[in-house]
């Protein structure tokens, strides 16, 4: 309601600003008797950790979770799991030249013009920081989607024009662009160097696939399965558009193009091509399924930018600290995060329906 | 959550088959003495309503509707707002040709994959007959934004390869297509009527902009005003993709390019460019709000196309009877109805936090 | 939301106004493949009709309802199920009497201080008419209850001081009270009777039983067993209090009175007492549920009674028509009903997480 | 939907075991701009605090409260608000005594059969211990709605038979029974003292009173006032019952006895009688609303039970450790609290419809 909880039955609410005493995240809904440990969560919020490479930014957390209530003697007990990281480079900023004035491209204008009242210390709420409690739930997600042999991988597919042109998923951990192609990754990592030597940030595309989500999942009318993805993938602040399949390459094709075909492989029903991208009719078809999204160059740049003050009046900006010049890298764990949190509740769902 | 319901506050839920006796919606959460009436709602039904044109199916529906409870002396009651509309054209047709097949790009396959059961007439709870529903209630939504002054207007953006040039809105509803320029409307109809000419079907794009949305709706973190309109967009069966302001553009943009810089317009705060399409960390800014939709091509097409049937085996289907060669022009007014359907949503969130 | 709405998954919203056209509900959840018809619906619909005896209201209505939705070729589908009722006694009403009064004990007062603006007709939406919907949604879940072997029976165990000394199940239809005791039952029809001459009425109390729940139903903390069917049972219009296992009397014992002792029954865990009524921190035991809710004596009287109009003057009341003296009859099937929905939702909730 | 969330706009989901590192609560809906700081908090806390008076449980935890987020310079961001309590006394303790064995009355046995899997120290998540956080929520509503002039008033009216024959509300606080009567406190205070020497314990009533509550609040059919509060107030573990008003009193009179008749009282409605409790209709009509709850003997009790253990043989225990002999003062503040919550949802509701 308040825009801070999410999910149907497993249902993540989170908590917590920028530079507060600490963020975290409650989950109501996680099945019982499933293993768990501060480690397993560990291993995502550290691939989205400021800092983790030279071109993210240098902020200096070591985003340690500390898991507070529903696990014990190492299992869920079904009983609400909340997990807080402590903020912990939080104190020493200066934020007076950001408190009296409005960041472009930031929630700084809206969050005041909605409540009337902001923590302005790093954007406080709506601070990407935020998300380091989605990737926390998220990898309680993913281990229940393990025991159903459902697997998501999400990469880098492209930073401003240039493209990944292979899918070779064992090197995306190895370069630290997340791109599914090491050739790409170079040219990826000194675009987005250029950037930040411009004192600007540059943008970029997130590609991700779901292997082995079964057939049936989703739901009929509002909440299909895509329709539940888009809400999860587009509440991650720096989006600006999502697709399916072959996305808007759709809008140019014809039905007999599009359409694809059922066959018989073995006893098994197949199809040809993969255009809708493994949902139908808002419902999980058994293939893979693609999407892919837009990320925005970050907003936080240090060049010299116009802007108004809380005050009204016309000033200029620039935003002093060490920001991300492209934010895919740190984007991919997170919309892994935002996809198994919709799959494990679309899953709990059809099994309360079907055994 | 079984995916009947939509909204928040303003609470949407629909119901009905494309040929079960009836197709309905209830609205739970209508403010009250809002004038309403029968007519206004069938306003934009007939907007939405088959056969209204050359270029859409030709079923004869009037798509009557009828208001059954929440309305007294013509103003809402504050209690839930009942309306059906009867099926007329459901009882001759012959539905053995589908009745064992599963249809390509249809959501037969996996409807049956995940009830085990279902209506094959005419694509059942899956056929786009539902979003009648939508704009039905989309129709009291429009009346509550009027108050407000907020206006929504959705048009045919592009037809295959045809994009619109202009955008006169006055146009709109001059041409079938629902183009914003009549030039460019030729070119698409004739395009359309190709494709039905190759038994065959097209897609396209769907754009929309709202006007006078105040600044502050929407809600921080997972209800991002943009999160919401994706969630309500692409659960409209049809659609491969959204993006908002620049979309998929801002991939290859600098944040230099990209932040939309404001400034002092007298008293207010406006800005100079409209990039981010009216929202900033999910909450409106007061511009207003662009988004695009991607169409894909109706997959119902008279060719001879190979599938598969429901006792698993290779075989072939024509899918007679008559079906929208592009579906854009009726897309058109369920775009704008999800689109109320969130804005009101949000309209009275806001309202009870802030005076 | 705005109250029209019941359950987290068996999602039951209804609608419509005691004069309008038609009432109606739709439940949203509901398990695919499960043989329903309307015959089984309404069963219990005349349980609770207007007029089925001497002791109830005279108001002719047949109650028949209509299908809309969400089954097909006599299963559930598991889309939105919807039924309608037509009212058939409502046009030729003369409300000119209550529509400028406040009627003692009824909801219109608070109807017009809550919406400035209601349905006067009979009551409108706070007529006890809605609960028609509650059991026609309620006869759906008892079909999915009785698949798991659990069963639910209420009865009258009080009317004014008369009350049960025998819990005879077998006889509670062949009394028009519904009672459990025929002898008693003889003593309350003729309380009725003489309240109904006196121009009067008279409360009493209904007790009911739930048999064959498997421990393990219900959560912890808000969503407590004995909350939900609080909660639910409490929204019946008529109700004044709620009690579980020997309820009140609770206040008055010692623990080592109250506590139910545990006991081996052969392999089976049981206990040596109920007082807890089959629930242990909000989550069922195994035995049986017991609960009472106390009834008021129906505020619709024929005496005259000093009341205000809307012009907010003093004035007088004489309730015209023909009213239930005793609602307890009539209350039955709808306690039934309500618990029933409880139970289904609980049950489907349990077996997300548990197989 | 998993139990630990409660409310519909103003949603608190709690978390935490008895012995675990913390408990917690999340507020989400907090209006923007209200003051508060730890200390308002604390002082709710300290009322419901273990250890506070000889007839209480001697736990020793000082239950002190920090804000991690939703506050900034002293005020309500209107983000998430979210709120820990360390457990202290958690970590000496020897369960080896209750690890393997069902306590009678207590939640042992259920959760054991809902999850398969337990936190058996302290009864884990099903400890009252989770009540803390309620009544720190609770704190934050009250804020609330004193600026709307609704207060709330609870106290213990009655401990086993020993009634309260008065109802000061000036000395509730001044004896630790909470009672409004300084004699009854006495007795029922030696009454206590009585249980807990015989190594028993002893239930009681505790009453509230909210007054200022405007005409208007609660929605009808289900989110009825009365159902709502029912709901609340059940889901707090020691409660057997719950009514309003006359409350079961209702069930021996007559309709002309029990209508509250309305009359003009200068310029306003008011009422000659208040057997209702304030709520018509499931709308708060103005006047006070009045609710007594059935609260039953702590179910940990010193004597030797007979019981059954994990493995399933019968056994005996004797639970150790020092227990609330009854719970009557500890549950006061709870109660408002849950009250606080409900009023809180319903107020910003009904803003939301209307001015």
């Amino acid at each position: 309601m308040a825009g801070n909880t999410f999910g149907e039955v497993f249902k993540v609410t989170t908590f917590g600003e920028s530079h507060g005493p600490a963020i975290g995240v409650v989950i109501d809904g996680v099945p019982p008797n499933l293993s768990i440990s501060e480690t397993d969560i560990q291993f995502d919020l550290n691939r989205r950790r400021p800092g983790q490479s030279k071109i993210t930014t240098q902020r200096k957390e070591s985003d340690t979770v500390e898991i507070l209530s529903g696990v014990f003697e190492g299992k869920t007990t079904g009983t609400a799991l909340a997990m807080i990281i402590r903020n912990k480079d939080h104190r020493s900023k200066d934020y007076s030249n950001i408190k009296d004035i409005f960041r472009p491209g930031h929630a700084d204008y809206t969050y005041f013009m909605k409540y009337g009242h902001r923590d302005y210390r790093g954007g406080g709420r709506s601070s990407g920081r935020e998300t380091a409690c989605r990737v926390a739930a998220g990898a309680v997600a993913k281990k229940i989607l393990n025991q159903s042999n459902i697997n998501i991988v999400a990469y880098t597919l492209a930073v401003g024009d240039i493209v990944a042109k292979t899918k070779d998923f064992t090197v995306i951990e190895q370069n630290i662009v997340r791109a599914p192609d090491l050739e790409a990754s170079e040219l990826m990592i000194k675009k987005i160097e250029e950037a930040r030597k411009n004192l600007d940030s540059i943008g970029g595309v997130v590609e991700a696939i779901i292997h082995g989500c079964p057939a049936g999942l989703g739901d009929p009318v509002f909440d299909k399965l895509n329709a539940r993805l888009s809400y999860a993938l587009m509440s991650i602040g720096t989006l600006r558009g999502i697709e399916f399949g072959v996305g808007f390459e759709a809008t140019k094709m014809l039905g007999s193009q599009h359409n694809d075909k059922f066959f018989m492989d073995g006893d098994n029903v197949k199809m040809r091509s993969n255009n809708a991208g493994g949902i139908l009719g808002g419902i999980s078809t058994g293939e893979d399924i693609i999407l892919r999204v837009g990320v925005k160059p970050p907003s936080s740049i240090a060049q010299k930018q116009k802007t108004v003050s809380t005050d009204l009046k016309n000033t200029e900006i620039e935003i002093k600290g060490r920001h991300d010049p492209c934010i895919c890298p740190r984007v991919v764990p997170v919309v892994e995060a935002m996809i198994a949190l919709v799959l494990v509740d679309s899953l709990m769902l059809q099994k309360m329906i079907r055994e």
